[in-house]
């Protein structure tokens, strides 16, 4: 039984605010998606800055032969969250998202769940949040182009949180696949980007002080190679984020500063599983603390090698949970058993007899 | 936004079947709730027989002062199926349940949830499904009597349970708190038992051939003692499931044989606990199988630790899927982003505005 709440205060234990895929697009375009991204952005950079209180565990992976199905769950002292998260990029070719998702946020007080809400839009958006929010940390100063490679269901979100972020609107896009491409275009257009379209990512790079690199095969892949990067650059590495998928040449990450979330998660799943266990990289909530030394010079090709962590998912969901208070943007779900006298579980069974 | 299928197949593949505790009740009942339960036992006792074709992971749980919340994945090669369900002594006293859950399952082939479930109710059934499942290859022949030491939430599931499957009419009641017997007294009556209330423990087990302790405090209780506990009987110890949380002396452990679920949870979390990290137990799936012994004589203590495991409420997830295949017992919830074209993700989300 789905009931629209008057509020979200608890008086019935049973019902959990849940955010449909729907709800999440209104709830987006209540404040517009640039200012969406930029609010998530900012409730992440305040997470990433309390980065200790967090209770960490590498995501729980469990592979199969055509893909991945993961939970990720974190917590700080007030609540915990985690998020259910498949890959699979077989699923595109046969009508499927590669990746869907949805998570829960609840109370460590009690253990109850106090909201269900899609992720798979939220994920897009928190990523490309968690992007842009390291690109202001790490992109040389006066950056005003980005490129693109890969011109799937991420492109975009990237090119808006960049844009919302880092003041980023020229973008160089090029897919291996012509008709990603012609989506991106329009959509970006549509948005009022300057877009190029470019024959390979040699030319797609050229002129660019940012280059997002977004595929989704699931193997070794080499999307740049060394001679394509110059000095200066910032590249936001997304796509390679699970064993056996990586998108970068080696020499690439040998001759830059590489920034990311969580090393034990990234060793596995990042670029730098190329490299030794030990290769020296600067987690980034150091760095946002001022703890550790971000950009250095104008020379620099500093690499954010993004697999995406659970404290992002746990920040998101923090945030859309704020954002729903009132109550419009969710459905009330009956999702947990709520006896009159907490031991009386039978007897609530049988009396709806 | 929630509406009524017609059917399950997903020709909308933004839908996932969701079944609310209200729709839970109306699918016991459907039943009976006896019925049910045999059901779900009979899929649990096969699950149990192909044990080796599962993906087997302990628990990852997240402990806090008050309680824990767990994760419990486990997957065969068509389905994955996880259980979220939390753990809080202190809720009951608060008003709220010591145990919520809920779980979804999914297909393995593409990573989409294909149900969405409460598992309160669930947990519930499929805990005491599988103590009786238990009961039926270790209890002595023709046992009559079932002592129910802790008369929570638990309590009449196990009595239900144990009478459909076992043939259990008989139940000898205590509890610490009168006011716990009261209610499963009334309840337990009113479903046609012949109910004794007992002043101690000591005289809830005499003349019973079933021993079920189900308390949970969190803290290292001794519910029974040794001399409690005599030659021939079965021991049914579902309260003991985590660290620190056991209800037997040590003493009944090393005069029993004891029958777990999955060795490498049940020696962190269950009575086993209390003894050396290579005890001899024995795993249940090879009784089913008849590859291990079960009761071998009228003399011997058989104990089954019980601490629940994935695996079980991937039996329950299934067996609750195939019964709502008319689309009767669920509504359809908007859970997962679909657009017409896969990569146009955020092509979907602005048309929406």
């Amino acid at each position: 039984m789905a009931v629209k709440p008057s509020t979200l205060k608890p008086s019935a234990q049973a019902y959990v605010p849940f955010v449909s895929v729907e709800n999440m697009m209104k709830l987006v375009h209540a404040h517009g998606v640039e200012a969406f991204i930029t609010g998530l952005a900012s409730v992440i950079e305040k997470d990433f800055k309390r980065w200790p209180e967090f209770d960490k565990t590498p995501r729980v992976a469990s592979h199969s032969r055509d893909g991945v199905i993961e939970l990720m769950p974190t917590a700080d002292a007030e609540n915990y969250g985690f998020k259910y998260v498949n890959g699979h990029p077989k699923n595109m070719r046969e009508g499927y998202q590669t990746v869907t998702a949805f998570g829960v946020l609840s109370s460590v007080a009690n253990g109850y769940p106090i909201l269900l809400t899609e992720m798979t839009l939220l994920t897009a958006l928190r990523t490309a949040a968690t992007s842009a929010l390291v690109g202001r940390y790490l992109a040389p100063k006066g950056a005003e182009v980005m490129a693109m490679i890969g011109n799937g269901a991420q492109c975009e979100f990237q090119a808006m949180a960049f844009r919302a972020l880092c003041g980023i609107n020229k973008l160089r896009l090029y897919d291996i696949d012509p008709a990603a491409t012609d989506k991106a275009e329009r959509n970006l257009k549509a948005q009022g980007f300057e877009v190029v379209r470019c024959a390979d990512s040699q030319s797609a790079v050229e002129g660019a002080q940012v280059i997002t690199t977004c595929t989704a095969d699931k193997q070794y892949a080499t999307i740049l190679t060394d001679n394509m990067v110059g000095a200066g650059v910032h590249i936001n590495a997304i796509g390679g984020d699970c064993p056996g998928k990586t998108e970068l040449h080696r020499d690439i990450l040998l001759r830059s500063d590489i920034f990311v979330e969580y090393p034990e998660q990234t060793r596995i799943e990042g670029e730098i599983q190329q490299l030794d266990a030990d290769y020296p990289v600067t987690e980034l909530w150091q760095v946002m603390r001022g703890e550790a030394a971000g950009r250095r010079d104008e020379k620099q090709i500093t690499l954010f090698d993004s697999v995406g962590f659970a404290i992002e998912d746990f920040s998101a969901l923090c945030y859309v949970h704020g954002l729903i208070e009132g109550g419009e943007f969710c459905e009330m779900l009956d999702l947990l058993a709520d006896p009159d006298d907490p031991r009386d579980l039978f007897g609530m069974l049988t009396r709806a007899a």
